[in-house]
């Protein structure tokens, strides 16, 4: 497994996580998938197992630190270093102000923003060290959504963790791009379909919802992108959503 | 005490937070301080007797729970309800992303945002009661930061929880407006210098940096304003700042 | 008519315009309306004559520069340096892509912007000048609406003046606030409801729309911000718009 | 020429215009080129005898209506309709706001934007009527600035061009993209140097401005997202790039 890049991918739910760990595979890297729930875990196992042998699944409660340190820890020890980490995970309680608890506050935004902390540091770290040492910078992506630029009636538990993963996305992008280190925010501005690969109903054909395997091409041309040209922020939604 | 309109401030330093205890009250109103800092608290009681009978300031971790909860019950026991409540608390720790502690990350999110939403909801629920009951509706106002709309590189601990605090008060605004609670978040892009009322050094004058008085009377403005023209968000800065 | 102060008024419709002149008046100032539309010119005399002696409406199109120098010009000699220039010209045509013709397009952009530029050009010149004569310097307000922050399907034509605008705010605002001239811009997101004191039907009532008085009010607070704390931009909006 | 895809480049400079040419015709594209100044135009056409026989240049002046129609007619003539249409064309002329002439600010805004509507206006005509026979839908792309986001002082004549010209790609795509036609909006944040492949100087080599063909790549992954995951917005920056 020397030589092959690695992409690490840390929320990987049944759409857009394995979407990702399919592009990266299909680029001849290895992949790295993280997931709290093990009912995920195990699909993600058998859906490695048809990447190739460059690809594992991994328990990891993204929230809590030294979950995310001992991830990495692995990872590398398996691996090698990442040359691209994706942080995708995200907790949604729609409520109203008057009934939201102080626990479903906190808890959306430890999943949707203290865990992108917690992967962006480590990643910050990994890659940060490689430069110093001769070695090539990396790519650090994170995933927001509609609720990082608009805060909707009903949507304060999605909206605070999705803003904040955005300041934090802009304040590491202007203190590590300099370093080598491209760090880049993708707003999902829509529903994403099951992908049709994986899920053979109705519903995953059809265009009107996010194609996952499409977010993925995205997200694999921004870690093409040479340093020259680095995008910090673009959208990605379907033709007929409305906006 | 009766027949006086209230305001709460929580979160009342050294500048801001007395600035608006004295607007507020030279109209008037009754005036319910909180504070975390004990010593705050007795600079902010001298303040208060300064003020005249209906000021009055009170320990309280806007942070926690059952301390802003226990707040509002003792402020309503002695004030009655609320008509505008201010969010003024913030906490920074500058530092690079390589540095930062998850405890620091956390700690000042705790201060800059889930103490706006412990606040925020206290008011909103006594406020919404009011209205059930015939009453009128109230004013909610955050305070903001240039942080509140720009991740610098170094600043992540305030952004997050500044541009998460945006986020709240942008989703109770469109949830609460339409029921008759006007909720408003105020940028303040630059220092606030000492107080000229209270003290008396050179730094206290000059116009280069913002006037707590001056910050005081822009929001006492939007307390003011009648419902069918309510500001949502607007920004206050010197005018030789830069931005 | 000596020793009072002066406010211009641009682009003065049966709403905003006149309800500006009437609080301006108010506070003991003079004050110059202009209007393109010779019918609207009319109303706007009587009106003055209701305002006191020193209110006075002139004809004036803010999208040519002659008419604009001119009415300036007339304005110095008959009551001195304008303290505060109000833009508040705007023009639509709601139309599809397909269907808009180029002299469309270029009119809605000259009333809607470069008139802002004529006016904020000719109010800039004035002050700067009396900044350098030892004067005070000024404040310059420019009218925004819903379509200064979105362009959405069909209203390009009021957008590209509006996002035109805005621009020309910012860039006004960076340039003249470290010399001493206040430059703001207001977002008006909703509509202006007719007059409660001029017009005397039932939907002059109500606040579900704005109060054109209300909005004055705003303005009046913009002017009266002392430099330490001038805001650059703010909205107003009903409380049961949808945002 | 039958059946091979058409890209058309409005404002084809010495840097970005012709990556873009290169770029399309590398994927066996034909491109047509237009640019005002005769003496690119002379180089375009040499370049475009590089590409291939599927690359022309034109003359045309984007800012006037006759030329823009005249344009796509003969396009069409020669090629067929156009499956990708870029906006590049801009000018600017950097002047503190008292001493901008009336004719430079609106000389700045026809290029900047009225020329993007005509040209935009008759792409989305072209392309609506394909989709209305039976065809395939297009893509539309609009080359914006850091100008394009924030007004500095000394820059409105080009930031009142270029936000106008943001909120007609913000309009264009709300109306146009649900009818099969993708209109998206790249904000160029950094100089662009000279491309490499044409100079052979020392200032065309490194990585800290943009380089033309990193760009033109990002153009061409926008031209081949799928329906399902549109981009309405995306930057570009060098990564030493201050932001």
């Amino acid at each position: 497994m020397e030589h092959r890049k690695l992409a690490v991918i840390v929320g990987a739910g049944p759409g857009l996580g394995r979407a990702l760990a399919r592009r990266f595979g299909a680029a001849e890297m290895n992949v790295a998938l993280a997931a709290r729930d093990l009912g995920r875990l195990e699909n993600l196992s058998v859906e490695c197992a048809g990447i190739g042998r460059g690809a594992r699944a991994y328990a990891c409660d993204a929230s809590r630190e030294p979950d995310v340190e001992g991830f990495f820890r692995q990872v590398r020890a398996d691996f090698g270093d990442p040359d691209v980490v994706v942080y995708n995970a995200g907790a949604f309680v729609p409520r109203g102000i008057l009934e939201t608890t102080v626990e479903e506050f906190e808890r959306c935004w430890r999943v949707g923003c203290l865990g992108g902390f917690l992967v962006g540091r480590a990643a910050a770290r990994i890659m940060t060290e490689r430069i110093a040492q001769g070695g090539p910078g990396g790519t650090i992506l994170f995933t927001g959504a509609t609720a990082s630029l608009r805060g909707s009636a009903g949507f304060h538990n999605l909206a605070v963790g999705k803003f904040g993963l955005r300041a934090l996305a802009q304040s590491m992008a202007r203190e590590l791009q300099p370093k080598g280190i491209h760090v880049a925010h993708v707003i999902i501005d829509g529903q994403i379909r099951p992908s049709a690969v994986v899920e053979h109903t109705d519903e995953a054909r059809g265009d009107e919802r996010l194609d996952p395997d499409a977010i993925a091409e995205a997200y694999f041309q921004l870690y093409r992108q040479p340093r020259s040209a680095w995008t910090q922020e673009m959208d990605l939604r379907p033709w007929v959503e409305k906006f």
